[in-house]
């Protein structure tokens, strides 16, 4: 099984960027972190990053994938094209976010992605990534 | 580690309502499932559901427990006093929901209760209360 | 025919509580009236009322009835867990006000409660209840 | 006795329009079956229709009648002109609607209408023009 | 001077039509007056009333005139169509309306006609009317 | 008979300020136009204008008049004590503007002073107070 | 094939109305050219203008044809009953506008007819028209 | 004199949940005080607390008292059963909460319970119920 | 102990301005009150009144005192320049209202003084001064 | 003549994205269709296609033509970069959409865009291209 | 060159007034800091402070300056009084405030004023008066 | 010291894009302006213009610098990445627009980014930028 992580703008910046919100972990650690645990699940990742919408879509688009873990950063609350592409996906897709949106600035609280995805997980950190691993791959497995 | 599950209005009639929205799997079955996930994680359940949102203030109140998966239902949307509730509870708390709720009617799109929970899982189906429950166990495990 | 008739918060005080609006009639002298109208239609009637959201979706799940005659009260406005409830009931249901919920107060002018409902009848005072049981007599005598 | 029955635009095409909404019905056959019931209850009837609010103002404005039912179609949302038209009537009248317009698009939700009428009907085909004739003549009786 | 008197839909029913808000003088009387007031102006006057939005634009798109004197009754609130009719129409127009719709239901402080007329005077009974015409006649006067 | 002529902020500029919207008359001038208009109705004029809203209300208060004519400026959008004052004042009042209101920047479309007056008149440039004050003298001078 | 052109409120006066925004062209030199195009493409015209929601309801019921273009004029925005009337003609209809309602008056942006057309063309002036009648045709034409 | 003190949902816990909010006071202590100034004031007190919307109905709806002090606690911003209930008492009901909530959360600013009753006391910590209870004896004492 | 009681605009005129919502009570007569119970609760009165916002600043800028009511009048909804003044004060405020602003128009339910407050009380006549001045003395009088 | 032809985000995917809203044309069969077309026309194309805001305001800013043909996608409804883009465009342009907007999700109700352009078609499929191509020809052609 | 600086309510404060959002420097310093910088400009300075927006509208109407520096205090969210005053200078006006308003409370948000101003400068303390000081300077001084 | 200028989407067509809101000076021009005012400061500059957001934000996070100025462009309305970037930066940043963005369409009064930058200067040209960059060397040399 195949699973592709794309973690939107900013991220890259993780473990810098405000650690009162999103804690020290960078992005590298959380990317080996999933790779382990993909690994004990049997699961192989195909992981993005990228501040530009149009990018992100561009591999979206391209990907061959069985399963999508999306942190869409910011575009969560305006990326109507990012939303279009991801509504054309077929497989399983979960949104996740390390920090509790619902809890901060107003704007952060409607997510124009949530309609055309599978699931949503927020606020657990970089958990949130990993419970939406294991899940996607359990749905998998078996079928109920 | 002792974990409530709370059950908000209707979903003891899971299975049976409206199954196109819900499946077919009944409470009883979901709360196997957890009790048997529970088993393999150490940890111990402690399940309730009521319609009333008064009763499961009052079980909240006087439950002893080091962490909390709850499913609001409908109150969700309107049970600013099972916030208050919830809100006033210092262990970590996961808000699960069966549907995708951002999916559906546009009243439940808002969730009065996510801004004092720690984290929101929705769309999996009953393995938005696994993953919940895991991810508490684990959190309970080890910082970070 | 058996026929399910739900009062809502306050109507146990009907004929004291502001009579300009809603009259001097109680709620014993409706029920003994629309037990009368039964007799002739053939029908009987489980009459229930409470002032707890929680009791009245405890005794709709488990009534063993043909149709369903509720007058909300309050919970008109806000009742999301009812409305659920009275969403997964599959036998006709008709939303019944005493008083015309919309030459009042601007928050008695949306009804969650209506969307999931066969119909509505408003402001003809007891014979709101009288029109709804009549007309789900005559609806379940014939098909058209 | 005698009862104005108002039937607003688009209401001639009935049984042709939108029968997956209207049902199969026509307005004519509706118009009889009222006409038969007016009869067992001692009523004379009145019965127009227009597609023009103007023709529908100067109708109601000419008629002599005790008592009205209007079903105002799609003016139900807009129609002003006929909201100051019936506010000026000194007859009961109820407002009718054979379909649930509390369940359909967003602007059905809201009636112009209903403020200035005694009652409203609504969810229960042509019978919601039955119940309103029948609680018209059985007020005009007595008092209670 | 020749000065158009348009009155909109139900202002026929003057005098009978809710006498505590309107008064007891009836659109006879009023145009009595005006025709008293318009003599002594040397002004003539061309009056008419209509139920019908359509009936009102046929009239003022042929009438030759010199200024317009509108009370659109409640067209005022949602007419666009005869406010593009007054739009294009290029002699000075007063809005008028016998009372304070400020102080009414809210759907009546907004006019949609307003923005395209010359004033507005409300509130003064029949003499928002005398005051409109007794303007109009000074205004073509002279000029300042 | 005594009529009080209220000028709100910035009026005293008049004729300076921003010609292109008030034109080139300046408030001595309507001053002057009012008074002698006042002298053929036999009616006399207290004349005050104030920047402060404070003032306009100490102004008011302690007025001896039989009636008000009131161009409040920008205090008709937010004015509340103003409006409170006015409230309080038992002679008639009518509310003028000099431009129209309703067809300039939104925040001009809604008057918090409206719903505690006698009436309205706008658009009419110096006329619109001329027309008041005359509207006034009458209404004192006759009933009906 | 038969074509049904609906011209709708204040169309008849296309030319002399406000050519700033509607240019020169009158209404029946639109239909000539329209005629003339017809012609080339094998169609039948049956043209029809009327200030009267009611009346352009009427015609549209009793029409025989095979496509509608209609300009709805100012209904556009709040005429519903019209709405309802396309709703129920099962031939494609396109909604066309002479100029771009989108970037004039913001009550101009909504059209409560668009959700129930096929599809809909503004902005370019008599040729919105012209692609409409065009695009019917080549749709009957051919399937794709 | 009798005056009823309703405490609604969380009330219980005070002292315990979010201190920096509601202080260290439990609720015993402030019946204790409220006890003794009652006793000083010669009134005599029925004190209930309940999580339950519908069980602090049935409490009010079947109390004995001259007066009523309620902190609805969060139901103050959507139990309109509880403010339909107390529409209904014909004694002086004042409304109390313990902390200001017009300077907290935006959903604390509405109350749906302020419209019915006498009056409101906020922010004055466990004085807020004191006050309330002393003006209640004053005004039943004398009248002005 | 000294305390500043602020009252806002058209409170001068009290007993005489609206005496259906206000009372007949005058200004004069509430502030003997005031001073009489302050002289049994040991405190010194420095009593304000004015109708400018401006004056209302300058004096509580000036002011040497331990604590303060005010009732704003209508600056209450809209005197953010005395909002901001309050807030630069440091000793405990109540805000008082005679009426129930919350039962009366909309533009009075919101306070724009509120969030800067100590506490609000309104709807008890006089007696709202009368609780508010003891609230502060028993505040000043000891801690809890 | 020369026409820049711009298809915005997901484009790209047609024919395979949701073919039940948008068809199972490609966009290379589109753009094919577009070529034959122009040759007939004597036009010559530039067709570029981006999933990215920014590449498609670069590839409009250095692009040389006499006409610009957009569909922008999803950016339609947020892409205010490329709103501005278009408004420094001299030349004529013409706004496209496959489907028809206004009867799918609320958020596609509104174009950004739409001002700044001459003209808009919609929900005619590929043939919505083809008209505006058309029309652009046309309007090259002759002056009217 | 003569340049006025408008100080409105609670500037004069300064420094004592909320430290820890305005800061420690005082009015009087600001001020000679710019009359320090105005010297080496070779501008002169009118300074001017009010806590009345009456006054500050009479001191800005009388003034003879070139340019105008105003921090409008709070009036900046509602004097629509002072914007129409500013509207009325025809020489450049640079709005100030020292600290981020849009980084506050809502309410601070939107400026009445700034639409009427040439430009705005906040968030840079003290200096944003200087900054605005020097480039009015600058634009005086050279054209382009 | 090293400044970073960022210039948004379409600043590089400056001098040519609607010059009549924005002038006839290139971004160029400006730039050489702004590097001989830097030289005279000591001040060292680093200049970036895209289309891209994407493109801005990398360039962002990339840069060592010791201040920002930055015109976001139409970003400034919607771009919630950008804003999360700047979130990010920890030294000062000022917010710049060459036009009054505030006398402009409405989407142009809400700035994204304003809540978190230092400062924004609108309005005053090409000045904006000068005034910020004095200002930020200014900040860094003396702390007060």
């Amino acid at each position: 099984m195949r699973v592709l992580i794309l973690h939107g703008p900013n991220l890259n910046t993780l473990g810098v960027r405000e650690p009162a919100i999103y804690g020290h972990i960078t992005l590298d650690e959380i990317n080996t972190r999933l790779r382990e645990l993909a690994a004990t699940l049997g699961a192989e990742l195909d992981i993005y990053q990228s501040n530009s919408e149009g990018a992100l879509i561009d591999y979206l688009q391209q990907s061959q994938c069985d399963a999508v873990v999306i942190n869409p950063g910011a575009l969560t609350h305006y990326g109507l094209s990012l939303r279009d592409a991801l509504a054309a996906v077929t497989v399983p897709i979960i949104e996740v976010h390390l920090s509790n949106v619902y809890a901060r600035e107003a704007f952060r609280h409607e997510s124009v992605v949530a309609p055309v995805v599978t699931g949503q997980i927020c606020g657990l950190g970089w958990r949130s990534y990993a419970a939406a691993l294991r899940t996607l791959c359990e749905m998998a497995a078996k079928e109920d």
